[in-house]
């Protein structure tokens, strides 16, 4: 597939199908257990907030969930890890059927996450950033006893500052590295990237994390991107300046988040390193995945209980992950 | 260009030119100050070998060197770094026009170090593994006084049996992981080379050298595969368990080397890199070169002096680097 446009910048279609799902169902979709599919794929950043952020709140059974394998093609991402090769719930093989059922000439992103109005097949809303925000303000009648709260209402303003830059130089930073048409393009692009990983290692470096000392959705969406860093972005994109286990701060934050319930316990380094190394066939045309990295650090003790912080604040942490959601270990 | 063979594992090409120049002459090539050129490119890990030795042995003088630029295409190496693109002595533009000198219908690679008998314009020999010990051997008449004995006789057969692994499972390993056509190529080359830095790490940690207690030609032979590890193999090839940074024992020991006269002030990492990502088109076909890794830590302490030894033995370190020869500074 193609992903690098010789000479240019990448520049992500960030047109999303916008309908929201909301308590009091002003778009047409209100909150509803068991109405809905939560599409994903383990491999994508994007896709991974929702599933972290679904396990957080205890939204599993509420919001049920179907998990694409981690290559698709030039026009889906599809349910091939399924028996049969159908979601069992939606009954189509290609995440692409519930695109068109929305709407017959969609000729944008076949993206993940996805949520799908289950009696209808369509596709409700792929707008990933809007996604995890109404996970924790809408669903809220159906949140676990002891979810956190990841969205509090005081700190939205600098969760918000937080995110808009994390996006613009990190999330999105990596892809505009990794997929950048010329030489200038990347290089500005890793400027970028380094010189706020170098800024938010600072802010981490006295705050465990990164708005108030609770985990909100600003930690979610670093997350997401730091535990792919060493395994993708590093080498598949060229971001390279060190290795996230070569910077202290982060590495530690990182490590911590891991180890708390609802995030390691999501991450499927095996469906990352598939998608990225064979679905990028631009820039790995052999479509060889390495071994490496070593993960067994992931584990290891990241002494970040010093700076204080409770990650649920006056909630708790989510119990087991459901049988039918694990992920492999690690650590094998 | 192409080096990677759908299905295949990576060969490398061994048919080398084999003429020797000896002190006795009986090619009809004797040592001779002056009558030979030697062709290099400073991101060739092979040719890099014979830059090191030549330094380290003071023949810079009696076998002067031309360097020839770190890109070029299907047919040769190129002299595109000299004023008019082309070497001041042998008068070419490209390193082909000595091989065929040599041979008119050659139709081997055409490889770094190559020596050149400059009165002919014709190829002596370009193979690798023979010049370096014939440098030690064969022109020790022109050796500085000082210079280190690399091949002493009494350590060959260590020497020679090191030389062996590490030129199959390391030297050579890297390309065999990243030119690997198949995933179960590269898989067995990576569990190759990791198998064998394992075994080198537990070796390197007892020892300050790989044989014996002074540098010998097979430091020079790990340390040229080492100071490109995590610039180039890493990534680009694959190589990827951990960075030569998180390797502790072979960090050291490379760093140790590259902080001894005669190697680091050898590598031009600018050159290493255009190198590899630029010509390898078919394992990056956007010729985009990583801005990474940072390498600063090349000249931080090494600490190796514990272990003993005697870097040069009973001679001496090389003086300052010609100014004709020297390298950009690691950090600038």
């Amino acid at each position: 597939m193609t992903y690098v446009t010789a000479g240019k910048e990448y520049a992500r279609d960030s047109r999303y199908l916008t309908t929201r799902i909301t308590a009091d169902g002003r778009d047409g979709f209100p909150v509803e257990p068991g109405r809905y599919r939560l599409v994903v794929s383990r491999a994508c950043p994007w896709a991974s907030r929702a599933v972290v952020v679904r396990r957080l709140l205890g939204l599993e059974e509420a919001l049920p969930m179907a998990v694409a394998g981690p290559v698709h093609d030039e026009r889906s991402w599809t349910f091939d890890l399924d028996p049969g090769g159908r979601d069992p719930v939606l009954g189509i093989e290609r995440l692409q059927e519930a695109y068109l059922a929305r709407d017959p000439g969609y000729d944008r992103g076949i993206t993940v996450p996805a949520v799908v109005d289950v009696p209808t097949g369509k596709v409700v809303t792929n707008d990933f950033a809007r996604i995890t925000i109404d996970m924790s303000l809408e669903w809220t009648a159906f949140h676990r006893p002891g979810a956190p709260e990841l969205y509090p209402a005081a700190l939205r303003p600098e969760i918000d500052a937080v995110n808009e830059v994390v996006y613009a130089d990190v999330n999105n930073g990596v892809y505009r590295a990794g997929f950048a048409g010329s030489q200038e393009a990347y290089d500005a692009a890793y400027a970028r990237l380094f010189a706020r990983l170098d800024e938010l290692s600072d802010r981490l470096a006295r705050s465990r994390y990164l708005v108030g000392d609770t985990i909100t959705e600003a930690d979610v969406r670093l997350f997401t991107t730091l535990v792919r860093f060493d395994a993708v972005y590093h080498g598949h994109f060229k971001c390279n300046r060190r290795k996230l286990t070569e910077m202290p701060v982060l590495w530690a934050y990182a490590r911590d988040l891991f180890q708390t319930p609802g995030f390691g316990d999501t991450v499927h380094f095996g469906h990352i390193k598939q998608h990225y190394y064979r679905v990028h066939s631009d820039i790995n045309p052999t479509g060889i995945v390495p071994a490496g990295p070593d993960l067994s650090g992931w584990l290891a003790p990241h002494e970040r209980e010093v700076l204080g912080g409770r990650p649920f604040g006056d909630g708790t942490a989510p119990g087991p992950v459901a049988p039918g959601e694990r992920v492999p270990a690690v650590v094998p």
